[in-house]
């Protein structure tokens, strides 16, 4: 792994962590997992308990893109947390992050939350465990919260899936467990420049961290007032021509369930696939669970141009199937793109995030969505910097806007989403 | 009508407007409308053109509440628009308001907004005449936008029903049509006084319009952060404990269709039934339609208490099964609540909302609910001033906000449903 700069002691915890676990995971087929089955009357797949999260069918009907189409999809009703705890240490804030082992992760272990819990989890409905650190984001003796919205998941793989995204400040002392270490803002922005080590989870909360604060920019305003910024977002939504509804995953045409994937035809999706992990720590036991694998890398890039001086984002108004209220804000370009089918046209401004040269690239790393959902699924994270080759003036479903901006939406859910989140984080690391 | 202070001017123009039109509304079996059956297969109240809106059934599961129930619900997918020109005459901010008639208002005639229009009505898919002003709110040559949000309404009796709320600024001249009378603030403030005269989709803008400004209160903060509210209110969503899906009108148990009404078998709830509309300007032709008919007034009232010397009020995490985020801040009480059922304990602070004395009662009017859907549907819209009898230190359902930080978070979508919209702007007339 290239360090790029990230401090000695975290290398050493993070080393020390490698070499502590690690998960043996194994694709099998579907009828070797242990409690989960395809449902006799529906076909979803599913867990005996009921619980954790199933695979069903989405459909979505109308609209001007793909017209009426269905596909798999992940449901996952309960809203877990996702918490990053700060302090300052010496002025210097810091964050509480935890070295964690996800099956789907590229190399097992990622940077993850201070906490990162499902309900069931953390709620010990089954027992188990108390989750660590929670205290500090629940109930009474928690510290002061700094952010907490509940923030959508990949609208293409999920439905309906939000997570609970907290920042809260102690000031007391909160020793680190082994498994978490305290990581200054200074290393943690590099490290989202390390392909595979800053898990989707813990970008997601970083977009609400209040540091580093917005640069102050008194006399260059941004090109459109947050009141535009929002009209345009709601004019956006009063376009959206479709609507989508879970079906039976057995009346999903098009798909194919073998023994051990469901594929659709084309092939150029996912799969969803079923494994066995196996841990290396003893106190973990084994299990069984379905994964969704994409076939392919994806894109998710910001086109970034000064108006006036100021840099902006271009954000785009992105539909995606299984997202409540089905539109939100999404980066300039991101693929795959599930509403557009895969014949159409190429997006708007692909054509520009490829061509980028050396020079414009400000930022480009590959970066791992969900490892607990999804098999290998990688994202490119691009923020291609341009000039007066792409105008002030954009297609309806695209606006101008500031980091600030996004930062002040990402005070609120239903705004951006977990792919504009990561770039919103990636941006602040500049 | 006691006009409580409102200008002769608009008193004039609206004894006019009264003498110009009316309605002639008459109840008709089901089978004499024209254009809406009932479903073979879902039962569903449907129109023949697959546009307007239909009556389905609503299923709700879990919940520690009423666990599983279903009823029926207006399904109306589209969003129309609702806006309210803004204009200074003399330096004194003025509304455009329109004189309104709808089938189920009280009085026929009420106060709506400059445009009040359906998608299907302002694109003009069927023909028909341009929707007067709209212009304004849309397109290249529109105004200043000052607001722009899409904000839900009934969830007891809509399902998943938004609408796009505007307030837009105007420096041109715009002469009023006959229908139409630039109000000032001052005025409209006094409207919301009187019974049945402004309807609901002016006061859903009307809590949106930035005028008057918020008093400065440099050294007397909010009880909570703003931050601490929005904390609030996720916890109370992660709480939530039960689903809503449409289901067929026909598969809803306990409540049953006879030749002109759906009723549920207690009998205190509401009515489906079907009307017959001739107006009596022979320029608009007469129709039938579905119309929702709730059998008692409803009640919505916010507590207000001062502290630290702020007058604060006391929000609610309401759930209401029609909602597409299930929960939104709502007033300290309203019914009917579908939730809770029939024969559960009475709601909290209902006591102190019907104990209260002449002098604790800051606001007390009945006003209309859409008049295009509800027949009658009039709720008594209460704000009740208490002091220490009622705590700081609340149920976690409940939240002290300012009058400040609720205009803040109708600035955005999801955040208040219409009756404490509507109770925003009467504390705002305050």
């Amino acid at each position: 792994m290239n360090w790029a700069g990230v401090s000695e002691p975290f290398q050493e915890w993070w080393a020390k962590r490698t070499r502590a676990g690690w998960f043996d995971v194994t694709r099998i087929p579907f009828d070797e997992m242990e409690g989960w089955s395809f449902d006799d009357e529906t076909g979803n797949l599913v867990h005996a308990s009921g619980k954790f999260f199933s695979v069903e069918g989405l459909k979505v009907t109308g609209g001007n893109g793909r017209g009426t189409w269905t596909q798999p999809v992940i449901h996952q009703p309960e809203f877990g947390v996702l918490g990053i705890l700060v302090k300052d240490f010496d002025g210097v804030p810091h964050c509480l992050m935890q070295a964690k082992m996800e099956p789907g992760n590229i190399n097992t272990l990622q940077l993850s939350p201070t906490v990162q819990a499902t309900r069931s989890n953390y709620t010990r409905v089954h027992g188990g465990r108390p989750t660590r650190y929670l205290d500090h984001f629940r109930g009474p003796g928690r510290g002061q919260v700094l952010a907490d919205t509940l923030q959508s998941e990949q609208g293409t793989w999920f439905w309906h899936k939000r997570n609970r995204n907290m920042v809260v400040r102690v000031t007391e002392d909160v020793p680190p467990h082994e498994d978490h270490q305290w990581v200054s803002w200074d290393d943690l922005r590099r490290m989202l420049r390390i392909d595979d080590l800053v898990n989707m989870d813990s970008r997601s909360v970083i977009a609400s961290l209040p540091f580093p604060p917005d640069p102050e920019v008194p006399t260059a305003p941004a090109h459109h007032s947050l009141g535009h910024v929002l009209s345009w977002f709601t004019e956006a939504k009063t376009r959206c021509d479709w609507t989508a509804r879970l079906v039976p995953l057995a009346g999903v045409p098009g798909w194919t369930r073998s023994a051990r994937r469901i594929a659709d035809g084309a092939g150029d999706r996912f799969d969803v696939i079923a494994v066995r992990v196996q841990a290396g720590n003893r106190e973990v036991p084994g299990w069984t669970q379905p994964l969704l694998a994409p076939r392919a890398t994806g894109l998710a890039a910001f086109l970034v141009r000064r108006i006036g001086g100021v840099p902006h984002l271009l954000a785009r108004a992105g539909h995606e199937p299984g997202l409540l209220d089905r539109v939100e804000i999404a980066p300039t370009v991101q693929l795959p793109d599930a509403t557009a089918g895969g014949d159409g046209p190429a997006p708007p401004f692909l054509d520009v995030v490829e061509g980028a040269t050396r020079e414009q690239v400000r930022f480009d790393t590959v970066l791992s969505e969900e490892g607990g959902r999804f098999y290998h699924a990688r994202t490119r994270y691009r923020l291609i910097e341009v000039g007066d080759e792409v105008p002030v003036r954009v297609p309806p479903d695209f606006c101008w806007t500031t980091v600030s901006q996004l930062r002040e939406l990402v005070g609120h859910g239903h705004y951006l989403n977990v792919e504009a989140r990561t770039l919103l984080a990636c941006a602040r690391s500049l």
